[in-house]
């Protein structure tokens, strides 16, 4: 290993925690120093192939020496505790979506940290994914003119468990985010947020008094006029799609297959392969492409894009939509962060 | 001419009137047998190229002999008063929509006409496009299970004239009124329609107090959530699509290019035409198969879909969205037709 | 009528003369004088339908008043004879591919005539096709730089009937002749042929000595390399495209469904309709489009293209393919012609 | 570094040599022993980002402790010989094509190394593409019912240096080669080979009495029609497309972008992005693939596919093209290997 290189601790060993692992020891400016998790097997069995050490605890991860960040991918309601103790010693911060979801938690977290001077990166991946950034970067560019529509179509393949849906904040908070995300990533101001839910196949999560379908509709400080469309389910893939429609034009982010196979046959022509399935798949590019910022962050300390500001926002327009569903009335939001 | 051709009178040569004129004086089953219009000379031109006679006066047309039926494609606030005479003389019926900007004027003539028993269909043309009608088919066929959302984007071209816009009744009456049809095509029942509208380019649109933008979110009886996205201008031709979304899959519509050409060069590959530029182009055929309809209903006596219920219903849609959009509130039309 | 029409004799009333009777009555320029065919039930039939009437010589037909032109769908036995007798008559002609099995004849046919002054235009569809012409123009006007290759696949939905196939002249003469057309249509300078014939699955072609798959390379001379890719079936309907291959970039001609709607379920994604089935669907536009070119020749007198010449080179290429498959080597037909 | 992974020796640290030892460095079961470049500098500093040591010469390398493997990826004229010394010394190889230029001295290899007992594995990357392997595998698998013509299009986005091409014993040998064994991958049964080139654009490789743009024709021993289109230069990028045509039906492989944005403007719409540039990209995973099944044949002992034998059929097939190109006529190859 060669010195130059920033000893990472890794909070959190599963799904996300794996993507995390594996980006890290594969990074050629990062070394993974720790992976913490109280499921200490699992943390174990990551650490061994990715060749590093496990803990059980934060602070035998902190203890190790000469950490300069760390990457937050353990449960949502330790994420505040672990960005402001990491904080505390000086180390750069990369943290899954949501900080936390409690609003009124996120913004003492925000007070206490105010003065931090580390970069604190939001793990709102999708910004990396190399068509959302190409259409954010070709919009900025003025391809399309004044943009005046996104259209977002986000549905997950199927259903999370019982048991991750019950502690999820509800799919505004839990899925839609990333979407809340991606509309502020291209509108950053967004004045108003309307929102409908409904319950159209799962049980489970009506039971839980979620819903598996939803649409938002948002208007940004010029007018602009963004809809989220939602499913929870999706039997061809994970669809993650977005429209940017403009004075001049319009440029879209389609789906991706893992080939470029077609098929023609007697009961149709020009048949692609189901989309890739899941965020593991689809944003893998993305994940590695958002572990380079924050490694460019951490080298520069310039502040990392997005922030904890933009966690904030997030949660903001999220909590707005939970409360227009339940109204029936556009919530105004100007202001509220 | 063959004896069993049913007679038409057609009321308007403007620009749709022409459409119809073409059409009935190329059907097999149709005969054209008057066209009236004020402006005697558009009526004059009209009737050479398409081999018949033009009248000034609707009193006229009605006159003439052994009338089947007639195609309204005069002014809107001439439908009602034209609608109501050909019904009081046993004429069938095809009416541009809307039938009138003022709902109270539609039930007051829905009340008068309720005991007719000739056909009377609504221009809706869009439901008889081979795309629309397809998914449409195939949806009720059970090829996507249950539909659980809709998604309908629909741009103009360009704005029409400020002189049309002004009389026009508002994008929700006048544009997004055929989108509202397309959504009872697929879900009949909406119970809550909630609107937003924006000025993103049209200084015109503006000062009239009108949208020039808009998105439109309908619910259905059993929970379906339906997007509309309307602009009134792009810059890549009439942009008319449509995706259903249900348990079992997907199923779309997409725009439609003069050729079937695609480009590669050194700034880009797979580039299609553009899109074709307005629905006389993109709904030519839709226009053909409503005039077969409506001829097969004279033929039948069935009655015709859509029907003047249908017109009714997106008017009662068009006039909730118009209030949704002033009022940031969700507006309940159950049992509003 | 207005007087002003060009009235044509139309000899065959088959599935090609239906096509061509259709075209001409609907036609503004063009009215339909006669239907000749000795199967006189056929060509009353049709008559009836188009609103003309029908004969069944040759003879009658070219008796007809004031005749400007024929349309020329008999078959191919008959067309040598039916030309030369439409041009002693001073009649404009268009003639269905080929001109006549035998080259020989087409040549003492080309004498015969070389003095006529008369329009005579040779009936290749395809370089009507919105799709085809749009790119020959646009090859023109330099959009892909020089043209350097060239690949054309066409195959038919299903072989034609035996009894069709033993008088076809064989795969090169009857099906391939449309894409050596269509490849001198953007290189009409060819030099060198080299073909290959295949029996993959037709018994009755492989009985009657003919090829059901075939493979044709040309050579133009500025060195430009043509593909075209045959087969006498498919089951995804009638596969007609082209790719234009350039210094700059390249233009493509694709298939063409009857709608734009796409499938997205389980087992795949973007599945598109079938192809239009086969050329009365998929070249409607050209058969319209190449009768406009064929009545504005009759108007203006200009000479049409496709002419006689190319009429009698794309036989010589054909001929030229057959010897090479047999022979398995390239011909040389410079100066051919 | 676990004990178990196999110990491999990589010759060259050119383009391709970096590729495989990337690859090779972040494969699980492989471990990068040593690089051997005469270019001692190259291979240096490609040790040092892979971590491993570099020398000067195949000696050197050989004389590794523990090696189980060995990648060629050294100039063409050094194959055989690298071929050679790796299994007297008991290695399993992977060689990048062609074996060698000159077929009786790859005859002669093959005879010496004939009763070799190791893995010898040909470096047609393109087979373990996830496309062609998945078109393959439904080939295989009876998905398009009869395979009966295959149609290859490859364009390299621009000419080698004029140094590498005039070693490059000629475009058959050098480029058309994967094409050649990418017939023989869905074909291997070729009896017949017919070539034709041409000087398009390059006059550096006209002066070299090569041709910048070819088309081959093969056919198989069951009449199957094979074509293939190359050209060497390509300004949207890299074009790498195939079409297996069937009794049932079609697969398509097409080309891949970097991201799945469309843009759409006035001058057209659905434009993607241009094609990934060259090999490096496009062929990514394909190496890594390929490389993952040399490892499983080191860890077997199974016969890798291709082997030797396949490229020395892709050598006789090029060798083939090469005299039909220059006579004219076509070339029976049965038995020819």
């Amino acid at each position: 290993m060669s010195p130059e290189r920033h000893r990472i601790a890794l909070f959190g060993s599963g799904r996300i925690g794996q993507v995390h692992a594996r980006n890290i020891a594969a990074h050629p400016g990062l070394e993974l120093a720790v992976i913490a998790d109280p499921f200490l097997e699992g943390a174990s069995k990551l650490a061994a192939e990715t060749e590093t050490v496990a803990v059980g605890s934060p602070e035998e991860a902190f203890d190790m020496e000469g950490l300069d960040g760390v990457v937050i991918g353990s449960p949502t309601n330790t994420h505040v505790q672990l960005i402001e103790a990491s904080i505390e010693r000086g180390l750069a911060v990369l943290c899954e979506k949501p900080i936390d979801l409690d609003l009124a938690t996120v913004r003492e977290c925000r007070d206490r940290i105010s003065g931090a001077s580390v970069p604190i990166m939001l793990g709102f991946n999708r910004r990396f994914d190399p068509g959302f950034a190409s259409v954010r970067q070709r919009v900025e560019a003025g391809d399309i003119g004044a943009l005046e529509q996104l259209t977002i179509v986000s549905r997950d393949p199927e259903p999370a468990p019982r048991g991750y849906l019950s502690a999820s904040g509800g799919i505004f908070r839990d899925m839609t985010i990333h979407d809340l995300d991606m509309a502020r990533f291209f509108v950053p101001d967004i004045v108003e947020v309307t929102a409908h839910g409904s319950n159209q196949f799962s049980e489970d999560i009506r039971e839980l008094g979620d819903y598996d379908t939803a649409v938002v509709t948002l208007r940004g400080s010029r007018g602009e006029l963004i809809t989220i469309t939602n499913s929870r389910h999706c039997v061809f893939g994970y669809d993650q799609r977005l429209e940017a429609f403009g004075s001049g034009g319009m440029l879209s982010v389609g789906n991706v297959t893992a080939d470029s196979v077609r098929a023609y046959g007697a009961s149709g022509t020009e048949q692609a392969s189901l989309y890739q399935h899941f965020f593991l798949e689809r944003y893998n590019a993305a994940y590695r492409a958002e572990l380079d910022a924050f490694a460019t962050s951490i080298r520069t300390g310039a502040a990392p894009s997005p922030g904890f500001q933009d966690g904030m926002a997030a949660l903001v327009l999220a909590d707005a939509a939970t409360e227009s569903a339940a109204s029936g009335k556009s919530v105004d939001v100007q202001g509220a962060w």
